[in-house]
């Protein structure tokens, strides 16, 4: 298919509710170890490179357009490397992300700063969205941020948490520390999607994972204002921002108060179930089990059909995965999945396609 | 109080759906770090003997309930010892539990054994639960065990996993494969359930959280029926179950189709939204989040009396936290905790008390 064609069936249409005529796909993640030409490159090249060099962020976010006929490339960095804007050490181990000297106090996050030299540390997002923008034209390219609340997550456990107890005990019990440090979350995250934004992004993710481990008071405390202001500073460029928050079952209502025209839904999710807790003007995107692509190729069909068809009850529908693809992917299987939501009509509600 | 006023307090009578005069409270991993009297057995023993060696295993059962009020005492032992019976090897190092060799094709599966002598594995689990129960008598003892499908994804991932894709692979890949591990644990889960309720465990515990990570669809095919038939198999005693499922809020219809008399709800769950979703024949269990605990002892009480009051809707309602309390929590917070629920009427649907 040609990029005209896809850019025609438009990410962008259906992230603004306009009928489409057909559902656009891309995948979280598309850009990763799954591929690989991706694989290749870390031979030779470490994540931070791949992640933070223009040239390599550009390559890498081009290379799953170029395999599938995705409807968008997202911008491949990592939102942890943002926190380096505020002077924070971020490294990255084989057990994955760490924060070398984790604010867990009042003094700790009024040490952050966010002067000058610092935030030219986020000069190389401009350069690779521009060039990566430039490439894709016209298949829109997606800038990426993390929410204030999971920066805010890595930034005081220091780590992948499965409880987030550190921060968590920080927004109980010191309220104005809690809020500066948010405050200075929500600068950070607006300042890095208006440079992708500027540079030529059309659309932006916002992956707020660690906010599903919020109870929904928590959440209306102290996530949702952060994510909120961040998605409200993107406004005079009326750039659609995709909200993804993996476990989001219970939030769903309060996510689609935040502003965003577009709510992440995780595989865990029934879209039947869900369609009336999601409003009107919110369109949904998801939300297949990242799993089911290690499966046979029937299954991915036959699931993807069922998603394909429930998403037609919702105001627009992006087709993804429900989280990021897993690294054992077979590529043919992300080949087999495209190939059956381009078959479906969301017009007809039905599978036209004889892919297989 | 008397422990005879607790065992008429009832976790018992709630777990049938009888009112109570007051509501039941205990702790999901009463027995655990937070206590300093645990932690200085853990300067001399490890992990496995607190877990498998009978006087230990009492010692550390018996512990929370000298220390606060509680409802119950609840074996203290470790789900993946079991699978010891199945010839499985089983390490807890620092990282947390490693099976050394996952099984993960059919071959593996076939090999598992359940032979008389590896079943005497389990003779600890009698020996610990009768002393327990006769020490705790009338306050009742809760037995214990994994659900298959959480026991499965151990057994197939080897370490604790984000995705479980090692075990879904070999779901979706391999049906007959999948029949035979599961009716495995189906079987092993019903032998050590079984064995602690014959010792006079008056309620059993299954905690399958890893089932919370499956979709709806897939819940249905591979979780459901597993955990429903070790709950059937222990009709004949008619000894309640608690099913507890960690990122439940997706499956709570399907999981009331288990036979299970009471759901442990997590922290995520929104009490008031629930409501219509669980049938009226099933009582609840939960769901603070364990990391309240670590926050000023105001907040404490605010967010307990609310959970107390919302709890107030359902046929009957057992306080616990939503998750393991965290190792971090000071014991004066479950004490805190504690008075609440002590002084909480749900006749008169609020807080009486003046504790604090």
């Amino acid at each position: 298919m040609s990029t005209e064609k896809r850019a025609k069936a438009g990410l962008l249409e259906v992230c603004r509710g306009n009928a489409a005529d057909r559902v656009p796909v891309w995948i979280l993640r598309q850009a990763s170890r799954y591929l690989p030409e991706h694989r290749e490159l870390l031979e030779r090249r470490d994540y931070r490179q791949l992640s933070t060099e223009p040239e390599l962020v550009v390559e890498v976010t081009l290379q799953p357009v170029r395999r599938f006929e995705l409807d968008a490339g997202v911008l491949h960095t990592d939102p942890l490397f943002f926190l380096e804007a505020l002077g924070i050490d971020v490294r990255f181990t084989e057990d994955g992300p760490r924060i070398v000297n984790p604010v867990r106090s009042r003094s700790g996050v009024e040490q952050m700063g966010c002067e000058p030299a610092n935030l030219a540390t986020l000069d190389y997002l401009e350069q690779a969205a521009r060039e990566a923008a430039r490439v894709l034209d016209p298949v829109p390219l997606i800038g990426i941020c993390g929410g204030p609340f999971t920066l805010a997550g890595y930034l005081v456990e220091g780590c992948a948490s499965r409880h987030c107890d550190h921060l968590k005990s920080l927004l109980y019990n010191d309220i104005e520390a809690s809020r500066a440090l948010m405050g200075r979350l929500v600068e950070l995250a607006s300042e890095a999607l208006l440079r992708q934004i500027r540079a030529g992004a059309k659309v932006v993710l916002l992956v707020d994972s660690w906010s599903g481990m919020l109870s929904r008071r928590d959440y209306r405390e102290f996530a949702l204002p952060a994510v909120s202001q961040v998605i409200d500073s993107l406004q005079s460029y009326r750039t659609p921002a995709i909200l993804y928050v993996n476990g989001m079952n219970h939030l769903a209502d309060l996510l689609a108060k935040t502003g965003a025209q577009v709510l992440g839904l995780d595989w865990r999710v029934d879209l039947e179930q869900m369609r009336t807790r999601i409003p009107e003007n919110v369109s949904i995107q998801g939300n297949m089990d990242p799993a089911v692509l290690l499966g046979p190729p029937d299954q991915i069909r036959e699931q993807a059909v069922e998603i394909l068809s429930h998403g037609t009850l919702y105001r627009g529908h992006i087709f993804n995965l429900g989280a990021g693809i897993l690294p054992d992917t077979p590529p043919e299987s992300v080949q087999t999945l495209v190939d059956v939501v381009r078959d479906f009509d969301p017009r007809l509600q039905g599978w036209t396609g004889v892919a297989g």
